[in-house]
């Protein structure tokens, strides 16, 4: 039995003996290595957090004491250590979560995988216990790519400026987030690394000092005096100390003695407190260290070996034909530049960057800055490309309204893992943009079917000087291109029966799920028209038209029902008095659970079936309650 | 002639003698008290700015050179040197804008009034410059307030890490945003501030370090040569420099002379660099300064010497009649708290925050960190109330979505100011609160029609601890009581004709405007029920088997038309197979430009006269096309 196997709970690694901490540490990396390369997951910042971990449980009394972890995604030494070692379902349907759940554990808090968010639900925590006079300590664990985002900045003014409320900052510190660390802080977090040198000046400028006399003492003791007295002046505490954080570190996060060494000290500090941990990400394990790009952030599935993924090869990624198409687009317009927030990669702009290093900007887990900086580019006289996650974009939508929107700026949005994704859970779906972006005047957004729509509407959206443009489009790799027959107005026809019935609006990749069903609904007599109106936002001025041609209007989309194309369609036909009876399909009002892509999408019926058999449900219900039908089914 | 009158632009304010520039922002003074008097609009923060504006047009060539204000609101003196001078109609239908906009003048860059945004829009400004090679001056003016908005650090962090990049932030720094800053922030700038001290502990440590000799030297030069050295170490840069941003400051705000000259070695800075002003919230007009609440943040029509108010007395403020609900709450619930970003008494706190000051947080202009440390209090126990601006929750959209609603934390919103504002503009207006958080599961949404109403609901509201709930309410007094003649299901039914072929759904204080709208419609023989749903998300299930006895449902919000209440409605008809035709009452998509309430309803059609007209026309309509009218107008 190891050891690891031995822990069932964060009480069973106080009894541990040093030696026995150190072999766990060594179980726990083995484990993670052979799981994660089992299912795929994040590895790297796991590998990296092993002995914070430890620590953390060994010293504080979870969950008494609250241990938030920011992102989520570095929890799994945490689920391990807290009686989840069945990882064979990683991030699968019935399997763990790939963040901390409230469901699977006592232990866990935050769900949401978003970062930044932890200084501020422990501020939270920390207030509560204040107010209901409870004791026991709060324990935040942040990175320092995540103190790049301005809710960490919000949070560390509330928390500094509370030298009565007890809580704890762990800053987890590799250098990097996704990418490595932008910006001044992570300037000022190098020199406050580099603390050899300071205590070196430290130690030899107090003795320096401590000999020379001034009136009623030595110097030291004088400037000690001073509101800034010399240890804060020359030890590397630096803006923490500057803002009223009592700043403990740099601590070697990999040497468990000296981490739970300072959070005891942190521990029995009775205000708020820093503690700062500098950890390796991917430690350990060879190939993710040697991985430049991102120390194996995430892997799939793949040999723990030789690292070759083990999954088919895919056809080439959504991802990929925009890498590639926003590099063409570059090459063509000076004034085109690019935006990431710490997520260069991962979007597609790897290709651009190396091509036209000068003009894209990695400007940390900042969405706002993202999207306010990109107005003030647009301003400017150049036209910015903002790429993200689509469930990200929710951070930045009061500056696409009120900085970009509200000044008409040509700012291209791009929304990679647009609509369900899956295994990452609740918090990564991007399944709301084309429901909250219907408010903003202005704006257009494409949902391109395929490789060759991204490319063209990508061409189409950067050629909009005055206004903001969207373009979205899902995670997975991309099918096979889905020719148009017709073109009516700005729609695409995908498919005309004769006496159509039913006209399906096929949103983006729901252009397969529309075309199959229409074979299902054919097969029962029941002809359709499929159109793709490629630009979901505005809704075309020949939709209305064509709507009334038919005795239902079906709007199927991978977004949320609610606000989405479907109520944008419905509210343009109302106002064209054109009352044909609409259904939308789309993503329930409901979070999702992690499980896989397909498996989410039948478990909220995206499927042809489900969207064939309720079309036909409601034209029989309309057939029963309703004398008056225009057209009888064949 | 006055000075003022003869300046036109900027150019004319270079030629001016010193004296001749303290007799102008003596003129400026006595015109902002007068003008601002005359129409109401924001005193207290341009009496502040009257020499830092000045000194700026001196330094600068604005348009070349790209001043922008953050947050806006304290532009007037701005407006005054370019070009700008009749305040008539400030803020109102046709006159000058009370923010900068474009449409006035090309001086003008951003007119968004949310904070914290300045620096961001800076960043991409001075980017573009480098990209396109073009020169010039990016001037970003920030409020020490601001700085505690997280979009501030983000942009801070980029800005700061650019050091081939010029840009000048000048920190207008009045110890206040409405209210005094709070936080760590606030707290570090204090210290900042009382540069004498340090200054003194320079120069006489500088002395004693001289005349210290060490190997190779003095122990000042040895110091000098450290990375952070002397001066870094006492001179009060602080964080600023920290992070890598050149500081210089303090400067009395109000000294003209101290702050051109420090302007003018900003300017020569080739690099990200901080000039910190010191200036009075109301300096020179008494009445202002003795306000302790916030020296005239903004006022209205009032007499400029004894400060009464000329504009009649009004009803109660719906922000009235929830302050004293929410104080009563509290008094019999302990475990009921509240948070306000920045603006306690605007969002009618007070009397709560006077009765139970342990159980209110300011935490900064910060609308992320107030809902996710709800987040963190709900889940600790006690039951938080987040009271903000409509139009400012737009900021915590992700927050409300991942940390509230995914973590089914009882945290009850409050909106003041949702709905049409008016005079403050596009960015003013709370229209989008009932779209955007459509998406949201589990959330409630409560849409009082009078004070009994909002006293009720929010009540009903922060009974729910397994869920988010919000209230919502527009600025002006609140009307007279509207009763109830019958409830249905959760649907409080305001009229029902007999035989009625309307069914008018009305939300929270469009109750009026629909009662009125089926008076007109009753006088044409047309039949209405009218019904206010009190919670219009979720949509009440006893909706659609009314809405089924209808020829018609019009659903009228003062929020945005696009993905509103009335796309709920129709979702929840479509999925009962009722297929009545919906009509959507609301607000446009567009941006709303200043005027007044009434004005802006009465532009946008939302009244009862446009109302009924409409619905008669759709009723007409469906009549002429349709062979199935079910029920004739009598």
């Amino acid at each position: 039995m190891t050891i690891l196997e031995t822990i069932r709970g964060p009480r069973d690694l106080k009894a541990l003996s040093e030696a026995d901490v150190g072999r766990l540490t060594e179980e726990i990396r083995e484990f993670l290595v052979q799981a994660v390369a089992r299912t795929g997951g994040h590895l790297g910042p796991n590998l990296g957090v092993v002995e914070l971990s430890v620590a953390l449980h060994r010293v504080f009394e979870s969950p008494v004491d609250r241990i938030v972890w920011d992102t989520g995604h570095q929890s799994y030494v945490h689920k391990l250590l807290t009686g989840r070692q069945d990882f064979s379902k990683l991030r699968g349907k019935g399997g763990l979560s790939g963040y901390p759940s409230r469901e699977e554990s006592e232990h866990d808090i935050v769900e949401n995988s978003h970062a930044s968010t932890a200084l501020g639900w422990a501020d939270g925590l920390a207030k509560a216990r204040q107010v209901l006079g409870e004791k026991g300590h709060v324990v935040a664990v942040i990175g320092d790519g995540a103190l790049t985002g301005g809710m960490a900045w919000e949070a560390l003014n509330n928390i500094a400026a509370a030298k009565d409320r007890p809580l704890i900052v762990v800053v987890n510190d590799n250098e990097r987030s996704y990418a490595p660390t932008i910006g001044g802080l992570a300037d000022h977090l190098a020199t406050l690394r580099t603390t050899d040198g300071y205590e070196r000046v430290l130690a030899w400028g107090k003795d320096v000092l401590l000999r020379t006399p001034v009136v009623g003492g030595t110097l030291y003791e004088s400037l000690h005096g001073a509101k800034k007295g010399f240890k804060d002046a020359f030890a590397p505490q630096g803006m923490f100390e500057d803002l009223g954080l009592k700043y403990i570190g740099p601590i070697d996060g990999h040497d468990i003695g000296a981490v739970e060494s300072a959070l005891r000290r942190a521990k029995r500090f009775h205000g708020p407190v820093l503690v700062h941990c500098l950890t390796e990400k991917g430690r350990g394990y060879g190939p993710a260290l040697a991985h430049e790009e991102d120390h194996f952030h995430t892997v799939g599935v793949m040999d723990p070996l030789t690292c070759e993924p083990l999954a088919p090869a895919a056809a080439p990624s959504w991802t990929s034909v925009f890498g590639e198409e926003i590099a063409a687009i570059g090459a063509e317009r000076e004034d085109v530049v690019a935006i990431t927030a710490a997520m260069l990669h991962p979007v597609g702009l790897g290709p651009f960057a190396a091509r036209f290093p000068d003009r894209v900007w990695d400007v940390g887990i900042a969405e706002q800055h993202a999207t306010v900086s990109a107005a003030g580019l647009a301003t400017g006289g150049v036209h910015p490309v903002v790429a993200v996650y689509a469930t990200f974009l929710n951070r930045a939508f009061d500056q696409l309204l009120m900085d970009v929107a509200l000044h008409r700026c040509g700012v291209t949005f791009v929304l990679d893992r647009a609509g369900v994704t899956g295994v990452d859970g609740a918090s990564h779906n991007g399944m709301w943009d084309m429901s909250i972006l219907q408010v903003v005047p202005g704006l257009r957004i494409a949902a391109p079917r395929d490789a060759a729509q991204l490319r063209a509407q990508l061409r189409e959206a950067v050629a909009v000087d005055d206004a903001p443009t969207l373009v979205r489009f899902p995670k997975e790799s991309v099918g096979p291109e889905i020719p148009a027959v017709d073109r009516i107005g700005g729609l695409d026809v995908l498919r005309r029966d004769a006496r159509p019935q039913v006209l399906l609006v096929a949103v983006g990749v729901m252009a397969s799920v529309c075309l199959q069903a229409a074979d299902l609904l054919a097969a029962r007599g029941i002809g359709c028209t499929v159109v793709d109106p490629r630009w979901v936002k505005p809704v075309d001025p020949a939709l209305p038209e064509l709507a009334a041609r038919h005795r239902l209007v079906a709007v199927v989309e991978d977004n949320s029902r609610a606000a989405g194309v479907g109520s944008a369609v419905a509210l343009a036909l109302g106002d064209a008095e054109v009352d044909v009876p609409v259904r939308r399909f789309g993503i329930p009002e409901q979070f999702l659970a992690h499980a896989g892509r397909a498996e989410v999408l039948a478990d909220i019926g995206l499927t042809p079936v489900e969207v064939a058999g309720r079309i036909a449900a409601s034209l029989a219900a309309g057939e029963a309650t309703d004398g008056t039908v225009k057209e009888k089914a064949e």
